[in-house]
């Protein structure tokens, strides 16, 4: 195997998703850091109707357990089954040290049983846990949790509007177990560029000394850009090295930032509005957890199909980007 | 292959490490930590003599790019032959978003060509890291950077003098490229718990919205007491999945958080004096790069022989821990 060869073998074995706190409308949102301002001209703008902002207090930890209590449940396992817990997320979770997955694994009850890591790739940070996780198990150590729990609304304010409009919180979980027959990743492309990191950012308030929330450091037609480019890039490496056409595509997971680049992102890609499973109207931006939350969405919908293929693409702040196609088990 | 079964093909190209800024002496942080205090005392109960703090300034992705520098220098390798850079501190590095490591790579002129990743698990980070990266290369994808940068000196006080006196910053990479024949990891058993994380902290100043450092949040000798016993289950179950004994190792390179520390763990591991590569008495308590700098002195004395065996054991915040026993190939 290369990397550019054939399938990583592995097999996702359960998902489960939640929106923490109430649903908070642009209306709300408008209001607050617009006032006066017409919400339904920014609901046009955003393409994003409501998103979950979590009750104070809530932590990536409670959230992130409860999502993976919720995909054990689904693949019929125990916590103290897992041999792997990643944590993602693009904030820093709840502690710098030690890692937050720590007291994800508490909350689970497991004591020695796994690793329990955290791992930061931006919004691209599914996928490049989704790629560790199916590199583990090929190798022997599984089933694997990867959990991705965002809580965005810990980090913004009125005063700086673009990202306080945008984001909202969620958290989402899969386990992967070993592959059977042909299922798995028929292809893992993931790639950063550091050159082009100023776009989306989150300061280290430990380092400035001073209360740093999300930001955009350039405008949106050049992160509409940079993003659009990038995702085109990852879908198409991501379908040559699984030697596949769009056509032979029966579902696509792309990151989901706001409505409108995800209107971009689709047609520029040209897939059908059918094999979307659109999320962001619902839940706005919510990073990494974005493409997960609606792999459990198709996942549960009763819609996928044993050998099914769902291209998964994702760009995000660094910026990090990449693609993989993973084939689904005849036993979905 | 099983979690418990035998080994993952891989293999170490080249490895550096960098002490940043002066050498200061323990004298030095004791005049400040406690006026008036014998300074030999303090050596003698930290066994530490000298630990680097970096110029104000530094930057993790600086730092970390001259380790891989090296590293890759060491390997005969160009930073573009690189598929995957993982990095590795625990204390947030730069930025929380995007990850720190697409500044690395920006300085190495990486642009799209591998991901460029951040991992957190406390002071076993190097480990889970190269785990990672030996999974990553037997399936496929290598060569794979892994790079241990910590500016401890960032996130320190007087006013909290445990921390103070024993943390140094260090930087220290590996290469990791495909086994040959039965080079490669014969184990690699890694834990967290939960339960036991408040032993060494660093909270979210973001979260916090106050300046934060580095403490200690139970007794020295309670540290103490879960460490050794963390240390000594992992060596014990290392050596037991690669089907060897203590005598069967060649090198023990364990963390080293204190010079009593680390002598109490060489007494109970029953370890020879030889077989160490002490470092905590010149650089201090270093995070993930302690084990990482002593494999990259082992590696560059010339002492290591083809088919010899380095065991390497962890502890750190979380609690994390674990072990892993690395075959040397026949040209090391």
């Amino acid at each position: 195997m290369t990397a550019d060869g054939p399938a990583i073998p592995m097999r996702i074995l359960g998902s489960g998703s939640v929106l923490p706190g109430p649903a908070i409308t642009t209306a709300e949102v408008c209001a607050r850091a617009y006032p006066g301002r017409d919400p339904e001209e920014l609901v046009e703008r955003t393409g994003i109707q409501t998103r979950h902002w979590a009750e104070a207090g809530t932590s990536h930890a409670s959230l992130a357990a409860d999502a993976l209590r919720l995909a054990l449940q689904r693949a019929g396992l125990e916590a103290s089954a897992l041999t792997r817990l990643i944590q993602v997320n693009c904030t820093g979770g709840d502690t710098l040290l030690p890692a937050t997955a720590n007291a994800i694994g508490d909350r689970l009850d497991l004591h020695g049983s796994c690793d329990c890591i955290d791992l930061n790739n931006a919004c691209t940070g599914f996928l490049t846990a989704l790629d560790v996780a199916a590199r583990s198990a090929a190798t022997g150590l599984h089933p694997v949790g990867v959990v991705v729990s965002e809580l965005w609304s810990r980090h913004l304010e009125p005063a700086d509007p673009r990202s306080f409009v945008v984001f909202g919180d969620a958290a989402a979980a899969v386990i992967i177990g070993p592959g059977r027959g042909d299922e798995g990743l028929r292809s893992s492309w993931l790639r950063n560029d550091g050159a082009l990191r100023g776009s989306v950012t989150l300061a280290h308030s430990g380092l400035t000394g001073q209360r740093e929330i999300v930001r955009f450091g350039v405008s949106n037609k050049k992160i509409t850009q940079e993003a659009t480019e990038a995702v085109l890039e990852s879908a198409k490496t991501a379908l040559r090295q699984a030697d596949l056409s769009m056509d032979e595509i029966d579902w696509v997971l792309p990151h989901q930032p706001n409505g409108r680049m995800l209107d971009l992102l689709v047609r520029e890609l040209g897939v059908e509005a059918r094999k979307l499973v659109r999320v962001v109207h619902e839940i706005g931006s919510v990073g990494a957890a974005s493409i997960p939350v609606s792999l459990d969405r198709l996942w549960r919908s009763g819609r996928l199909r044993g050998g099914e293929r769902v291209l998964m693409v994702a760009v995000g702040s660094g910026i990090s980007y990449g693609g993989m196609v993973y084939q689904v088990g005849q036993t979905p």
